[in-house]
């Protein structure tokens, strides 16, 4: 059953993931639609939200004669500059409390070329002549205006969504020290913070007491092209110095489910697409360790050599969890890297519920897990995490002399920039590091289970995780033989819907197909905020706005 | 002459960029140190600075029995989260009133066991209870306390110094919307950003038009990989799939001054840094052209392929510009790829005055600029920009099915993201653009004058960029005969300097050795905060902290 007795949501054998929605009721007319919104009008900078609140109070200041140039480092620039600050502020915690209020739209659509164009009183464009603080705030304002609101209880559209408070605070407190990561000598505390976080991290895992590697990196994808990198340096050191072309012909493995990352892994390293083999997966998602075995035997005959397996903890689109440990079985007999992509599922690791779908987790290599997703960490956030000690400083180690002088004063283990791909790597740690503080024990654990309750609600009996992948049916459909012609118009269901729902700006999920299957919704439920009511408006606005197709 | 008419300040004739700097006055006692911070008490949260200014006034809260969980989306959440939202912006706004602040230290210094094992009401260990909403605040406070002020006059460590309003406002406003550029469908006014500013950018290299692609990434170092992926697969796009093996054994070139992450990517790329080789440079760090053309000809006829070139705009240690036209003549005579590294330099292409430097730059095929290093843009925020327009999509597209769907509504070629090696990818483009529309054309140009002045006040006749670099002889050294040990003593007292300096936190500045040149002071000017009486300062505490070494 499906939020109330009138829908039913069917799962097909093939797919526990992936279900028929229909509903037979009426649909909502239109007007409760616009009632939503309509007193959603655009209001002036001047206008005052919190004028009730004597707290946000502010004295007016008249921006539209002021300029950047009046700001701080300006000879007395400070008072202008707090009121500017003050004022963006104001536009920003309105946008916070309208995002959690569910009488907003979730986006107000325009096409490129319309926003190209300019909509009154705002115009992308770059012009030559500065412009006043006062159209600085309209910027600021309309920005936030035409963009999407991803914390939105009714944004199902990606892994990332939600907007946690005290993670924001984070992230403004982060742009305000605006420092980088290289070295210990401009980044004492956020040095700190990485390393004691990592540990803690590694602990979950279970590598005995937290020993290893790691390092915050600029989002999953360059976390699992990192585990390709160290995977490489462990077996073929030498093709840091010599090139590829040092080593034999070496194959990766992954699930056809796996994120594209790292097919883009194997062609920015340099092992091509072509040796990476994608595993074949049962009926939720779950790579076939067989399959993997009589494929690195069938590369070995080859010649060729397998030198990395990837196994994807919660996949992208079905949230499928690979048998890490017998996953580990194979790795452990031809000796190959084990690398698990957690991205998406490792905040699980936090559940004492539901982490038993990592288990085998601590037999890894490496493993990538990104706060910025399931733990609701504003993005970007996104850690990858060696077992070994010193591989990531031994195969990126270039021991540049203007940062890392072995003669400063303080240990110099702390200078970790040389770890990294990058030269200047930004801050993703304090937000993270903060919610923990605030209430990660407890929180994780409510997120899982509101979440996951959330997901039985849509009768999902055993949910890998909490993407839910389903068909909505037109009555147009139903009564058509199944086939190829129900298969094309199947196709053409959900992007059409999704189409109109983007127009009415409502709700957002997304829609991909994957493998044989057309076209299918797939809802991801990761924002806290989500509750019961939520999931049945998105029910009912693909069913209000799907019914004539 | 230095600063006043009492000092010297000499270059020797091996570099114009490297200098020596005595001084005979009296050092100034430590009084007047002690002086600049003995009022820098700690305060409680409580403690209102705004109290005289009826906007920022505040009703007290006590925090001491909120939670994390008592802010939205908690019910009735809101009232808690305003009030803790504007609690952070108070201690923000204190930080960046004391940033700005010459009487504030530029950091608090603490070596990493002192900070470890925690200091008075702050802890970085991550605890297994929640904290109060009292302790994250003072958690804010305290992380900000034991930083270092990047933004801070005095402060000219890295190329990357200043803080700047209006970026600041536009990151936390990039925080709040928190979004992702992947797709225009959750980022449409970032994408249109990206891309209007991006075009600009190519526009004003001179490429026709401003025709070409580009994209934002997490820092030059990932901009100068793209740069050596792109050459790759414009001259063996079969790499892709085949991986290096397919293509002959192939070199690169750069300078033995130019940034580590060219060698950092010849690693990871699967190059091998062996097939990386360095140019030498003349006496100001400038590439000799007939080096590379020997060494390409050295090349080929050992049966390598040159294919890529990197001209250095800005060096990160002197500032040197390499002789772009005439790398370019060489590139085309050789058919390989030009790339100009301007991290550093890009920004003077805003200059009228300064913009010859990097003549030739529209003959490049790829270019990296950062506009959080010259134009002072809050990090991360860096462009690689292509001038062969579908290289970048080519070379890294893998259209995966759930972000990139052909069948949506709008026009698809607004969705980026597979342009990518990453695949979620931070805003970095709404502080740019706020910027360059509050004041760019003015500003930068406004910035590089006065931060000329400031290089042209130190007798540097030809500066080529603001990068100073200077050895600081103490008295008891000045009278040694030049030889190893007055070379291997000289070499230890930048270390010793600077760790005095970091220890009183007054000032900071960098420092290294360069080839056969032992360690000497590096000072970055790009702050638009600085004045004269700071380098006058920063000049003074040389010499205090060393006059006894």
């Amino acid at each position: 059953m499906f939020g109330n007795g009138s829908r039913s949501f069917h799962f097909p054998s093939l797919c526990n993931n992936i279900g028929f929605l229909q509903k037979n009721n009426n649909v909502d007319d239109k007007s409760r639609i616009v009632r939503f919104f309509n007193d959603q009008q655009p209001r002036s900078i001047l206008t005052r939200d919190n004028e009730r609140d004597p707290r946000f109070r502010r004295t007016e200041t008249d921006f539209s004669n002021l300029y950047a140039r009046d700001l701080l480092p300006a000879k007395n620039g400070e008072e202008y500059t707090m009121q500017f600050l003050l004022e963006v502020v104001d536009i920003l915690t309105n946008y916070v409390r309208k995002t959690f209020d569910r009488s907003t739209k979730v986006l107000d659509f325009h096409h490129p070329h319309q926003l190209l164009e300019g909509m009154e009183g705002f115009s992308l464009e770059l012009c030559d002549q500065p412009e006043s603080l006062e159209q600085i705030l309209v910027d600021c304002r309309d920005t936030l205006k035409y963009g999407v609101r991803t914390g939105h209880p009714r944004f199902f559209n990606q892994l990332s969504s939600g907007l946690d408070i005290i993670g924001l605070a984070g992230e403004w407190l982060t742009s305000t020290a605006n420092t980088n990561m290289f070295t210990y000598e401009i980044a004492p505390v956020f040095v700190l913070m990485e390393q004691l976080t990592l540990k803690k991290m590694r602990e979950i895992i279970g590598w005995p007491n937290g020993e290893g590697d790691g390092i915050f990196s600029p989002g999953g994808a360059i976390s699992n092209m990192y585990s390709v990198m160290v995977a490489r340096y462990k077996h073929y050191p030498e093709v840091k110095i010599k090139g590829m072309t040092a080593a034999p012909r070496l194959v990766l493995f992954t699930s056809e489910h796996s994120h594209y990352s790292i097919k883009k892994a194997s062609a920015v390293l340099g092992f091509g697409t072509e040796n990476l083999i994608l595993l074949r997966t049962d009926e939720r998602g779950r790579v076939i360790p067989a399959d993997l075995e009589n494929k690195v035997i069938d590369a070995k005959q080859k010649g060729f050599v397998p030198v990395f397996v990837n196994a994807t903890a919660g996949s992208t689109v079905y949230g499928a969890f690979d048998p890490i440990n017998e996953i580990a079985d194979i790795c452990e007999k031809y000796s190959m890297w084990l690398h698990v992509d957690g991205a998406w599922g490792g905040g699980l690791l936090m559940s004492r519920k539901h982490r038993h779908k990592l288990n085998g987790i601590e037999r890894a290599n490496s493993v990538t897990w990104n706060p910025h997703k399931m733990m609701g960490v504003p993005l970007q956030c996104s850690a990858i995490l060696v077992r070994e000690k010193g591989l990531l400083q031994g195969c990126n180690s270039m021991c540049a002399g203007y940062l890392f002088q072995p003669d400063k004063q303080y240990d110099v283990t702390y200078d970790t920039g040389d770890k990294a791909i990058q030269c200047g790597r930004h801050v993703d740690i304090f937000k993270f590091w903060l919610m923990w503080k605030s209430k990660v024990c407890v929180h994780i654990h409510e997120i899982r289970t509101s979440a996951f309750d959330n997901v039985l609600l849509m009768n999902q009996s055993n949910p890998q995780h909490t993407n839910v992948c389903f068909w909505y049916i037109p009555p147009s459909l139903r009564l058509l033989p199944d086939g190829e012609e129900k298969r094309q118009r199947l196709h053409r269901v959900a992007p059409k819907i999704k189409a109109m729902m983007m127009e009415c700006g409502t709700t957002m999920v997304g829609y991909q197909p994957q493998g044989d299957k057309v076209n299918f919704f797939r809802m991801v439920i990761s924002n806290p905020a989500v509750t019961r009511s939520d999931i049945d408006f998105l029910i009912d606005e693909i069913e209000r706005l799907g019914q004539d197709l």
